[in-house]
């Protein structure tokens, strides 16, 4: 296994590319969607990953990376963690995807109704996209109404109501029932409110915009008491995306964090530290319109990744994760720009610390935040240059500190490039 | 353990009913969808697994059964089969779910483009669903129309457009590109065809009609062919939703069962034996269209459920499981209807005997059939009044012949019932 932790030899991709080049021929795109390697710098990343444990994985050529995207999200106590695992193996022992769900899925649904301060009962399913698409017919569901409030921008899977024209297949009948607004945009929403009052069924947001490609923004003051206030008093279901968000910031929803109270919140990706399961919590008053929706699955049932889920949760607030992995994000954020600052080289921070995203000031087409990231990742921490990262609670003080030895060494690559005008990977 | 073999003594439900009514207080409806006991006869089912082995599973009253619809369809091997279970741990030694995926997806999707036929290409989710979206997608993607003919009743997933109105939160709005003909209705379908030409991107269908409350409706002849050929002549994508049925009637397909080819097959269900995957394979022509959708979701990559898929398929293969099958099948169709035949009340087969439907003669509401399919429940054999079961490869001819044993004693009581018109369980 290559390892860069004490010498300067860059790491290769040869035998990702030999996997990929089989791959092309045979699943379109060879590897598609977020995961896509047009998505990062081709050429430049490791393609597969062959062995993960705690905060580091493997590729097909031996490299060894500190991971910061965390499988984009759902890892979060650590690849392979022997808690988890154990309950997800002892579920699996008795009985996974049956007739029946197993008693579990009760004891975990009632976990999370203590758990999350909003939440009276709870939905479970697959993708985080089952739950956003869910989410908005129950509320069109409670409220007869057919409108949706998006923010331009926002992820909420790949649903049609939610992907936007120009990607294959979708056409403008799809949204035919989705209004946008700007994010942190409150008078627009305002507005927007107004001129179709009685006709909103819901608005869906994440807790803060976080797109590709761009800085993070978190919400402007007020803004989120605000939407809350016009919500309740339009009778406008208030959903939280917080997919990608959820068990990050706080263990009850990132809507406690900033200080606000939706009436749906749609979970997935750490809930089971990597084990397929997806759930909406609601309030009381939603329970009766989310039960007449009809929404199934083969796999919804499953008794293993509720098992998972169970053992995540607790497990992250018996260890307070959530503060070590705060810790973890500042402790690399704060490197990251002293590193920058040391070089010249002006780092932007931006996000929440356990979901931070990077970029260089004088940057506007990230092409050396592109050099930067290729470079640290070839010495052996996984960056993205487009995408924002995720820390874990597996990460600890000695993985930071080699991650910040590798962008040093890297900084010093892309200020040689700077200097020479490269600015293409 | 109970077990009912030897014994009259019926099954109750105490521990199933009280973990339920504890999920009712904090689950939409307790248990949802296809799995929701109002689908079944409330009350008179077991509504929570413990243990799954084999062709057989405990519920939390210690109530053993062999079981007729393997989770709906996922189980195929049996329960906790070894070889997949196998697999699946060594992979998830390696790794799960993480920034990229495992080498086994490229070894999977080289392995069903081998193994399927009409396969040049495989594209993999978690649902079912998610593959007969991405289906309509593609071939939108693909012709540049919109429009899409679905079969009156048939069942393609929970999103919007392929869900009726009167369910929760669906619009009309989600329907506008959706047009319908009947089941086997090879004129009306030329019909619509011809008053849409040149708009319509794709025929979705089961390969034969199995809705819930009737009898499955097999192809008439010539009906696949006369698809077959229209779609080519017109340029509309023949996409097979094999979800329900792939992997039981042929591994090709089951499109190579009825002998037609379509451009797109939809599988998920019993690929990887309970393990959440699910894949659209295609014809080369679509390759390059179904690239163009935008599709991805956080455990699409998930390596472990690859690993699964992997060993099912060929363990499939290697037993010949599905001869198996259908001579399980074939086995308790035949002694049902015996049974049937000897206490004077006709019992009616339909569909392949590998995915049957039974239902009495005499008994248009199915009372017969829920007093006969509850009271076999309750001696030891899961039957299901309403929907298609699924046999396996781990059911075994004592496993037939001791629920045989079951339906004799449970149509004693029908025929009771029948007698003294009590038709309602």
């Amino acid at each position: 296994m290559n390892s860069n932790s004490n010498n300067d030899k860059l790491y290769t991709f040869e035998k990702s590319l030999e996997l990929f080049s089989r791959a092309t021929k045979i699943i379109p795109g060879g590897i598609y969607g977020h995961m896509s390697p047009t998505v990062s710098v081709p050429g430049a990343v490791p393609y597969y990953t062959v062995k993960a444990k705690g905060c580091r994985y493997t590729d097909p050529d031996g490299n060894e990376y500190i991971d910061y995207m965390c499988a984009y999200g759902p890892m979060i106590l650590g690849y392979n963690n022997p808690v988890v695992d154990e309950a997800a193996a002892n579920q699996r022992e008795m009985a996974n995807t049956t007739n029946h769900p197993a008693p579990v899925m009760v004891e975990l649904a009632e976990y999370m109704v203590d758990l999350i301060p909003i939440a009276d009962w709870v939905f479970f399913a697959k993708n985080g996209g089952d739950m956003t698409t869910y989410a908005i017919l129950t509320a069109r569901a409670h409220t007869n109404r057919k409108k949706i409030v998006t923010v331009k921008g926002g992820y909420h899977g790949v649903a049609p109501w939610c992907t936007s024209l120009g990607h294959g297949g979708i056409t403008p009948e799809d949204h035919v029932n989705i209004l946008q607004v700007e994010w942190n945009d409150l008078e627009g929403f305002e507005k927007l409110v107004k001129s179709h009052r009685g006709e909103i069924a819901g608005f869906i947001s994440m807790p803060y915009h976080h797109i590709t490609f761009a800085d993070q923004v978190m919400p402007a003051p007020g803004y989120w008491s605000g939407i809350e206030k016009i919500c309740r008093e339009e009778g406008i279901v208030l959903i939280l995306d917080d997919v990608r968000a959820g068990f990050r910031l706080n263990m009850g929803g990132s809507n406690e964090y900033f200080g606000f109270k939706p009436d749906l919140i749609c979970f997935s990706k750490a809930m089971a530290n990597g084990y397929p399961i997806s759930a909406c919590v609601g309030r009381k008053e939603l329970m009766n319109a989310a039960s007449k929706v009809f929404f199934t699955g083969s796999f919804w049932m499953s008794a293993v990744p509720m098992a998972a889920a169970l053992a995540t949760l607790k497990e992250m607030v018996r260890t307070d994760a959530i503060t070590k992995i705060n810790r973890m994000g500042t402790l690399l954020m704060n490197g990251l720009r002293e590193i920058g600052e040391r070089h010249g080289l002006e780092i932007i921070t931006s996000g929440p610390p356990s979901i931070p995203y990077i970029r260089f000031a004088d940057d506007p087409n990230l092409y050396l935040n592109q050099i930067f990231c290729s470079e640290v990742t070839r010495r052996g921490s996984f960056f993205h240059p487009h995408h924002n990262w995720f820390l874990s609670a597996a990460h600890e003080e000695e993985d930071i500190n080699e991650t910040l030895n590798h962008a040093e060494a890297a900084i010093k690559v892309v200020k040689e490039r700077y200097k020479q005008g490269a600015l293409c990977y």
